[in-house]
């Protein structure tokens, strides 16, 4: 039976782990100090309980119990039942999605287990922003992607925003993040991996004759920067998707890199 | 010469235009009634005054007056100077990008007119989200699409998160907005084009399979929704991208709008 514990106080120490959901940097630490992050939602709280990741708490108004009541029957949590204007004293919002849980996150493999005996991965440089972190798993689970590999700064894809926006596709492609931007390509590499770097640069090799071997890494940088010096040296190979001179002209000068993963996600899937 | 106008009473009502810019209805119903729209940014600044666009004043610290010195000789519009802390309290946020200017909308040409002499354009039915219109609109011009026509319920490409996200690609590429949802896919067939419907639905023509004739119209649907029926009847061919079976069984059933357009406008540039 699901553990129904009432409360009312936005204080109450067993809310602590759903307060501020808005504040990133707060969010931040809490979360990485407890090990935790928060799921929002019936659908995305149901894919993370199935996924494997335990909960630790419910927290919702009393309507969302009866739709969750099979998974909260199952699962051994306390379910924080509040009314909604606690439920957002705690929040800091007003949580439409109704229901949320705090779950427990795993160790997350190394990159040596994550891309052993698979064929088709991204490699994100860097990539610091949760939304576009969130998309391109949508794009990598959409397009048969069979992992992607986080670099150290990259943005955490458990975090709320990057949850929601990638419509639990973090859940459905397996990660890892390095622990060292210097040398984990190497590890890459040394699984048989080619490793191709998206550049806007027009002059590198075109999408359409990129080499697509047996094992593919696609390298993707950040909105400001793009791919360090470093890891384009260390690529096998830089490889463009052809953009319209005019647009280059007039100030256009590269894809978002959303858009860039996945063209060259779909172009994986053909090779 | 620039007419510097110093300025410190954030009620000062010559700053109207200035007031709440995250407040997204007011925005709306104040851009529309008084026919302006918000560029933020010296670059953005600059694109939309070297798109034409009249200037009707300009709002900033006095530290961005130099930069854009050559600007605000030439364009006749008060420049009203103010202290950071101004700009915030009319703004409502701390203004990043320094200089702000409110700009005159010029009336946008019909769909007849847009489309008249162009081979490749997109349609867009009922994306109300700003961010994925500015992103979208990013793809088309940096992958050579001509034109933009928009179904009357999307969001409006000159909102400002909408220019921010295109990186100015909203002035880049012409558009038109549709005044009859039910009539006007009738003028842009009339005008030869062929209609393709992008859906999710993985019975639909692949992509790479799909008839591109001489003037290819590609038809967007909305995140929740996607395409009406009846726009979807009213196209010459249904066309999916094709999407792993594995994620669709693990619910990843489509891509993100902006996704999908990226994908389909590269296709759209090797035909
Ligand atoms: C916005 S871009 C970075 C722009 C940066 N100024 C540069 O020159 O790399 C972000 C990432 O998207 C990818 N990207 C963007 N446009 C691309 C294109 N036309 N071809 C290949 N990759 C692209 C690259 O991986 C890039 O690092
Ligand atoms: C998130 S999807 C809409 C999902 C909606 N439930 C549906 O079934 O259409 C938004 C838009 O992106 C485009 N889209 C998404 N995935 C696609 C795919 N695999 N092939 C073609 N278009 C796709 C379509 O135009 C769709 O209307």
């Amino acid at each position: 039976m699901a553990r129904l514990v009432p409360v009312s106080d936005p204080g109450d120490p067993r809310l602590a782990d759903y307060v501020r959901l808005r504040d990133v940097n707060l969010r931040k630490s809490l979360e990485t100090e407890h090990g935790l992050f928060i799921a929002e939602g019936e659908k995305v709280i149901r894919r993370a309980v199935g996924t494997g990741y335990p909960a630790r708490s419910f927290l919702m108004a009393r309507r969302w119990v009866e739709p969750l009541a099979d998974l909260l029957d199952e699962v051994n949590a306390p379910v924080y039942v509040a009314d909604d204007a606690t439920v957002e004293a705690v929040a800091g919002f007003q949580v439409h999605r109704g229901a949320l849980a705090s779950m427990e996150r795993l160790p997350v493999p190394s990159v040596a287990e994550t891309v052993r005996g698979v064929r088709r991965i991204l490699i994100l440089e860097d990539l610091v922003d949760h939304a576009n972190v969130g998309s391109i798993y949508r794009c990598a689970a959409a397009l048969g992607v069979d992992a992607v590999v986080l670099s150290p700064r990259c943005a955490d894809p458990l975090y709320r925003r990057a949850i929601k926006v990638s419509m639990g596709a973090v859940f459905a492609v397996p990660y890892a993040r390095m622990t060292n931007w210097h040398d984990d390509l190497g590890i890459i590499r040394g699984a048989g991996f080619g490793l191709l770097a998206l550049t806007p640069d027009q002059s590198a090799v075109p999408l359409d004759k990129a080499p697509m071997g047996e094992r593919v890494a696609l390298m993707l940088g950040s909105e400001g920067d793009g791919l360090s010096s470093r890891w384009l040296a260390e690529a096998d190979e830089a490889v463009c998707i052809p953009m319209s001179p005019a647009a280059m002209a007039n100030g256009v000068d590269s894809l978002n890199v959303v858009a860039a993963a996945a063209i060259a996600c779909h172009g994986l899937m053909r090779a």
